[in-house]
């Protein structure tokens, strides 16, 4: 064994390659976005504003108690903090019906949250339905817990319709279906006749239908969430993260909520005691001062709304978004905007979707900053465009 | 969808059933001891002394630090805390070629650290050896992950030979094997030859060897750790945890030493930003204080040894200890003996294997209280073993 410095990128990979790793793992490469530190990192649609001082004090304390019983093993069934998504959840959606904290399932982030429905309700022999372009760990996930993946299709401006989402499941027969609404990149969320279609056309290879509403806050007013269809619907599932508007990336908290016998099936995969007592804390803290945080969320819609506005009067080809970053196209090729962007200090996500381009919506500063460097970008390219902007 | 109020188990249980669930979790419970509260909780080997007030401070402070940037997440690769748990180790076990951060990795406890070893070396078609009475979750790691389980064998007295384990893993050939040092339930590490008999029997399958050094930190003077063994071993895997020495089962913090490109096949398989920045600061505070930490470790030690001796001085039959546990036998019901301790306030483990019984080795206090207890118990049952006792 020597240490790595001594091993050049293409020596490590020779010696990974002479492990007994799974075939379908050879020659792949790590998940994850390039971790960059510039000035705008509007790249992972994290929240940029730094967390409110008070919600610092209240996580610091919550963990100060957590600490002195860190000896001991967590709650396995992280009651309190169950309670308080609840409470939460019913309360954000305004639910007819309050959810219990029966109802409500945590884990370390949403990733967590979809393993564990894949490892129940897909595996080897089954099968998991998404439609690309959307959120592109799902496919990972259906990787990690050795599931067929199934790429579905979408309408040419990237929405789906009820038909088509129906006609795609009754034609794969999945076992799980994730509708993401918001959608990933793309920004726009569904309307709830898509999600009904969707768990009617299940029923016949009883499919589980997990709406990923992971950017689920942001949404435009007047938008449903899914939540209000879970009433008698036992194969709805509908998942949540902390990561996004309770800027908690760092804390790894998702959670989803559906009938209590979801919870019941999760709880035969779970690796026992999987959620710490840190985690617990820091979540519960951060649960507790969700008014505070949803004012940032706010701000950050503003910017958002700005964002979509001001890139139409470029000419550029923004689509509606209900999260908290804006998908566009338009551009005559994302690879030189992208660079020219990041040499003004400004980090965004190039997707891989030819003449697009997603932006996280960030502070004022931020977002000004961004349209300011695009504008330029955009006259530097083309004086036409520029005259329009 | 009602209410879980209104759900007796049975209709709980009925519920659970209607959904797709994968074949293999039917009828199934979810894995854990009970979580009861009593005086005296000695069941699943704990610390049981409170944490430090100079450690407890030391985490608040660190997660304060971090908590001021949680709308970002955290380091995907843990650099700072990798570097930190390569010098403790080759301290700890005084390696002449010390780790470097390469050769580590963590995850949220060692249960997570096992499903990433499983996904990427196990799973479907592939196969797991582990020699059981031992730690009862290795085969639900394997149905997690759908991988086949052998259950290998052990002598009578549970101790294991370089020559039975190399015979039986040249007659399975699994593609990863497990051996648990010391072993839990039973409590004695192995001797180095097992480990180093079982790599090389493991050649021809290309097996990787893992061995599970959890209690690593009490192993009996003069007992070496399998990290000796890893220069020149690409299918050796030690893991570790900070849940038993480190007094932090709550933090959740597994960790395993190995060649550096084990680590990047983990990659392959982890969750993206699977550790929680709380979780990394927690862990690093920890790190920072091991030398106080491992004080109170060295007072386990020696409630261990009383344990052992005082056992033997009872006429029951205690194997001998490398762990902060007991396990012992010749007791004429293991059921009534539990009883009995536990309605004195005293909760240890009934592991399943008739006259024998695990306690974990608490405080000076509680281990008294389980020696008078049990002395009790053995008097009232039988006057003879009063008399020896």
């Amino acid at each position: 064994m020597t240490t790595p410095q001594e091993d050049s990128k293409k020596q490590r990979s020779q010696k990974l390659a002479a492990l007994p790793l799974r075939e379908e793992l050879r020659g792949q490469e790590p998940y994850g976005a390039p971790q960059l530190t510039v000035p705008a990192m509007l790249n992972v649609n994290e929240t940029t504003y730094d967390v409110p001082a008070d919600v610092v004090e209240a996580i610091t304390e919550q963990v100060r108690r957590a600490a002195t019983e860190l000896n001991r093993y967590p709650d396995r069934e992280f009651t309190a903090l169950r309670e308080k998504l609840a409470h939460y959840l019913s309360r954000e959606s305004s639910l007819e019906a309050p959810l219990s904290a029966e109802s409500i399932w945590a884990a370390n982030g949403s990733n967590e949250i979809m393993q564990h429905i894949f490892q129940a309700f897909a595996g080897p022999g089954r099968s998991v339905l998404s439609f690309p372009p959307t959120y592109s760990m799902y496919p990972l996930y259906a990787r990690g817990t050795y599931s067929d993946y199934i790429a579905g299709e979408r309408e040419e401006d990237f929405t789906q319709s009820p038909e088509s989402v129906a006609q795609q499941i009754r034609a794969h027969r999945p076992n799980v279906v994730i509708l993401c609404s918001p959608n990933n990149p793309t920004g726009t969320a569904l309307s709830l006749d898509v999600v009904e279609a969707a768990y009617e056309a299940g029923e016949d290879s009883q499919a589980m239908v997990i709406v990923d509403e992971a950017y689920g806050e942001f949404r435009q007013q007047g938008t449903p969430s899914a939540l209000e269809l879970l009433p008698g619907r036992e194969r709805l599932i509908v998942s949540r993260t902390m990561s996004k508007a309770f800027a908690l990336a760092g804390g790894r908290l998702g959670y989803l909520a559906a009938a209590p016998e979801v919870a019941d099936a999760l709880r035969l995969v779970r690796l026992p005691y999987h959620l710490s007592a840190v985690t617990q804390a820091a979540a519960e803290a951060a649960l507790d001062h969700s008014q505070a945080l949803m004012a940032n969320v706010e701000r950050i819609k503003t910017q958002r709304d700005r964002i979509v506005s001001e890139l139409g009067e470029m000419g550029l080809d923004p689509k509606p978004s209900d999260a908290n970053f804006v998908f566009f196209g338009g551009l005559q090729d994302e690879k030189t905007a992208w660079q020219h962007l990041l040499e003004d200090g400004i980090l965004i996500r190039d997707v891989g979707i030819p003449r697009h381009l997603r932006v996280t919506a960030g502070t004022e500063e931020e977002t000004t900053s961004f349209l300011e460097s695009l504008r330029q970008h955009l006259a530097a390219e083309s004086p036409r465009a520029a005259a329009r902007g």
